[in-house]
């Protein structure tokens, strides 16, 4: 595969130009300095880091894998030490309050700086990624002495922290949690249970590991209503910043997965772990909703990983490999063949993966804006940018996390024989990319929340404000992609009043209609941000030539040809309703079973 | 995941009820005699014998993989003791002629038994798999001398058999090829080149391996034209089946690929190697497209092994694994959660599956019948059963197999985290089904023999020709299902007529056009499949209840609301033609790789 390179120039686009992150900043406290002068130079920097650090180590590291053994767990070669650069270069604390020694930046850069570590190397870059949401619980509910022992060396990266919540007798399910909190009587309780799926649950890049652990206290109620969290350290911590004893947390063992083998996935078992409460007793499971709101938001961009990769593979093989002629006439006559990129179904499959990479950026970093605003706005921005931000993320976490799988196969196939050799690189995008539609909660789970919690949980009326705040877009927008967007937002609401009457006679027309509606939702998205950007390149084009506006234009016209019509498909199957999905009893299916 | 059963019943299904393969078998010479009783007694054996000695070392082969060394390739622990008793059992000869002591039964039955291998164990059918291109091409069109040398011992199984096509310059392109072939003077050939991806090139299972090999002799014109076909065994064969001197053939090295590790993936060195020609001089592309269609039809056969893995993968887990509650109340109050069938989304993911398989299990066994025809009909079953087959086997190979690698990405999404972990072997699934829409033509090449070759090619003669035949159905058919497919099949020819006036100006509308009606084309078929399944499950309803044909009505109400709708954005993105395709040039495709 093409050495990777950090899409700069398509990110300062729908940064600088597309979403005026400039003017963003400016309405934000504090926040105004991180102008796009700063920006380029940080992320010039970002992109050094990525390019020459990890990306390097992204084969490597999927062929080493982590290792077990009694003492813990290893990463491959390599990756201490890119950690070390990565804390020696304060990249761990960019979004975090000078307080803790951070650098107070806005969380939507450090964002941008963590998708470009994920595309250079998507396992690595887990284990700062978790360390992210053990950071948010503990800013947001951590007591003052809390933050005190264990912020510092967080945000500087010296330590690293996980989010221990899945059993294994249920996944998205928590009430069927079991691990238990016994009060010591003396500010501390013992923790006892086994986690499982513990994503850098283990390794050895950090003198320390603080587990964010949610567990049951003693007098608890059953289901959800009695979970609380805990920080359970992996050597207790005394002194602030001060590593003690060792904790009775280990790693029973690691998965042996499809992909992402150079991160380490964790059984954990506490054996009477020492653990501190975090947040009020029994409340835990609103406090996780911190860090896994946020931690939808780093996954949703991991979407972006599979298809950029695909992206540049693609492009640069496509540019290179020489196969048939073109149907219209020979158009490299001095060589024995043309090239792959003459084929029009070539160019099918790297526009769509285009297509999906790029409208996929700019949405990824309009969500990271509302995050800003929920963060840092004014009240009334806290409050709308909040409500637009939860109708979105998980959109955002479905649709981008199933496209960047799909374009990670898209690339494969564009690669013919060679794409299923691991040598080439463009496999282990797809072993990488399988999991991001599995973790933090499925495209399911995803769905359900959106279409029960998020649409029909208000009424529509956060979705009605944002397909109106779309709506008010289309009068500056070329007439070309503002009338089928236009058509496509009014069949959006007309849809999602379908399902919520059928939804009043039968629960089961949601969970039917759900990621169908997902899906839709993200296309629909997609189209507003590709007549957004070719808008804008129209403009950009009366002053220059530039190819880069010249393919936004033509990718444009690409996704609304060729992408936006899935929606056409989705309409017909949510309104066909749930009954076919049914129809056959649940008895009727364990006597199938039984059949062969 | 749950242990391998073979689908017997629905396999009995497909050819005993729906496509009356008594009734085929009696119209074909020397092919009565495979009736029912005889046809379930084979599939029995068959699979007991997948079920006992192939599902096994599915994970253990994926596990182990394939080990060069200069002395050659050592399959996985337990794949020769399997292969031996696949020869002993008199597996290899079933559809071979009984002068060469095969069992002279029809092609579409070894095609069953071959199927239910596949499923069990994809790399290790690929060993036999190979040898039966070989066999074929030798049957066609090898001498009487060279059958009597080669044919008993690779009916027997005793021997095995490749292909050596690709070389590295050009996959799918055969233009490039460089072998080159030295007339010996003495009725042998020097064979002298490098082939790479060559399935079971060397291995430990049989005492001798027999390539057929694609090279230039030395007068040969360029290109296509210019290339023969040969035989060349691993050990020279002098008299016939003795095994005689070492040839200079030898595996250079294995691939390490993203799935199917089990079966040797193998760069094949031809340094001077003794080789025979097969047919006339010049004329190996023409024999080689004997094999070539047979190998499609086995490739898109594959396409039900992760369709039927994922099937009984998912169906098993949703009815074991519990999470949540089912929105419409408590279904299992007396368990701590639901079971995964309640959810509709889950289902929908279970019935896609389902329905993707089973139809794509009758449209296989359909042109399984077009084969037969072709071989041993009469003169016009022939000609008939030929144009109908070569109009399929394209549809069957490229449908087939993105439906299968749809499938089993589908199963491991049902599983959650669970399917990504190795253990389970859901993820291996999506692994091994992802060869399968690359090799023996992508799908990309599937769709241009399809809409360039095969539509285009006859002025949609045996197009309009199948479409007449589905038409003729109709009336038999349920309303139900009868109405819709009839619209489609309007719709099918009205698409074919669009495309082909827009290609009269510009050659690039087949190809933009052509995956995306190769998938129309497929979806259409299917729903003729479900449709006759549908009434026929109908009418054996009027008797019992089996919920065995309850699940075929419902399952193909499904297809019909839920599959067959995505025929609609295929035909919008069809009609709006090759231009957004086009638009960017090779050259700016070039600056745009440049610009990072």
């Amino acid at each position: 595969m093409a050495e990777f390179k950090a899409p700069l120039r398509d990110i300062h686009f729908v940064l600088d130009e597309l979403l005026d992150y400039d003017g963003h900043y400016q309405q934000l406290e504090g926040m105004a300095e991180t102008n796009q002068e700063l920006r380029h130079a940080i992320l010039k920097e970002a992109a050094k880091f990525a390019e020459q650090n990890l990306a390097p180590l992204r084969r490597s590291g999927d062929e080493e894998g982590c290792t077990w053994s009694e003492e813990g767990v290893s990463t491959p070669a390599g990756f201490k030490e890119a950690y070390q650069q990565y804390v020696e270069g304060g990249w761990a604390g960019l979004a975090m309050p000078e307080a803790f020694c951070g650098q107070a930046l806005p969380s939507s850069l450090a964002l941008t700086v963590a998708i470009i570590n994920m595309q250079a190397n998507h396992a690595w870059s887990m284990y700062p990624g978790l360390t992210a949401g053990c950071l948010d619980t503990l800013l947001a509910h951590g007591t003052e002495q809390q933050q005190q022992k264990y912020l510092p060396k967080l945000v500087s990266g010296e330590w690293s922290g996980t989010m221990c919540l899945t059993e294994s007798q249920g996944g998205s399910d928590l009430s069927f949690l079991r691990t238990k909190a016994q009060d010591n009587g003396d500010g501390s309780y013992a923790i006892t249970g086994t986690k499982i799926f513990i994503s850098a649950g283990e390794h050895d890049l950090t003198e320390n590991i603080v587990h964010v652990v949610l567990a049951r206290l003693a007098d608890a109620p059953a289901g959800t209503k009695g979970i609380s969290l805990f920080i359970v350290p992996k050597f207790d911590v005394t002194e602030p910043s001060q590593c003690g004893k060792r904790n009775a947390v280990h790693c029973g063992s690691i998965e042996h997965k499809m992909g992402i083998h150079a991160n380490s996935t964790c059984v954990m078992n506490f054996n009477e772990a020492r653990g501190y409460l975090i947040g009020n007793p029994n409340e835990g499971l609103k406090c996780m909703f911190t860090f896994m709101n946020n931690a939808r938001i780093g996954t949703a961009a991991q979407g972006l990983v599979g298809s950029e990769l695909a992206y540049q593979g693609a492009l640069n093989y496509a540019l290179e490999r020489e196969a048939g002629r073109s149907l219209t006439g020979t158009k490299s006559p001095e060589r024995p063949a043309d090239r792959l990129i003459v084929h029009p179904d070539v160019r099918r499959m790297l526009l769509t993966i285009k297509a999906l990479n790029e409208g996929n950026r700019a949405f990824i970093h309009y969500v990271s804006q509302l995050s800003d605003l929920e963060l840092h706005g004014n009240d009334q921005q806290k409050q709308e940018g909040g409500e637009l931000l939860a109708l979105l993320t998980p959109i955002a976490k479905g649709f981008m996390t199933e496209a960047g799988l799909e374009a990670a196969n898209i690339g494969v196939q564009v690669f013919g024989g060679h794409g299923y050799i691991r040598e080439w690189g463009m496999e282990q995008s797809i072993r990488d990319a399988r999991i991001s539609t599995l973790y933090e909660g499925t495209t399911g789970i995803q769905a359900l929340d959106l279409l029960g919690r998020k649409v029909m949980g208000d009424g529509g009326k956060t979705l009605t404000q944002f397909i109106t705040l779309i709506a008010n877009d289309l009068a500056e927008m070329d007439d070309e992609f503002a009338r089928p967007l236009g058509v496509k937002l009014q069949e959006w609401g007309d849809l999602t009043q379908t399902i919520g009457a059928a939804a009043m006679n039968n629960a089961d027309e949601v969970g039917g209609a759900s990621v169908d509606y997902l899906m839709y939702s993200g296309y629909v998205i997609l189209a507003w941000m590709w007549g957004r950007m070719a808008t804008l390149a129209k403009e950009k084009l009366t002053d220059n030539d530039d190819v880069f506006y010249l393919a936004k234009v033509s990718t444009a016209k690409f996704y609304f040809q060729k992408l936006l019509p899935r929606t056409e498909s989705l309409k017909t199957t949510i309104e066909t309703g749930a009954q076919s999905l049914m129809d056959i009893s649940d008895e009727e299916f364990e006597q199938l079973a039984e059949i062969c």
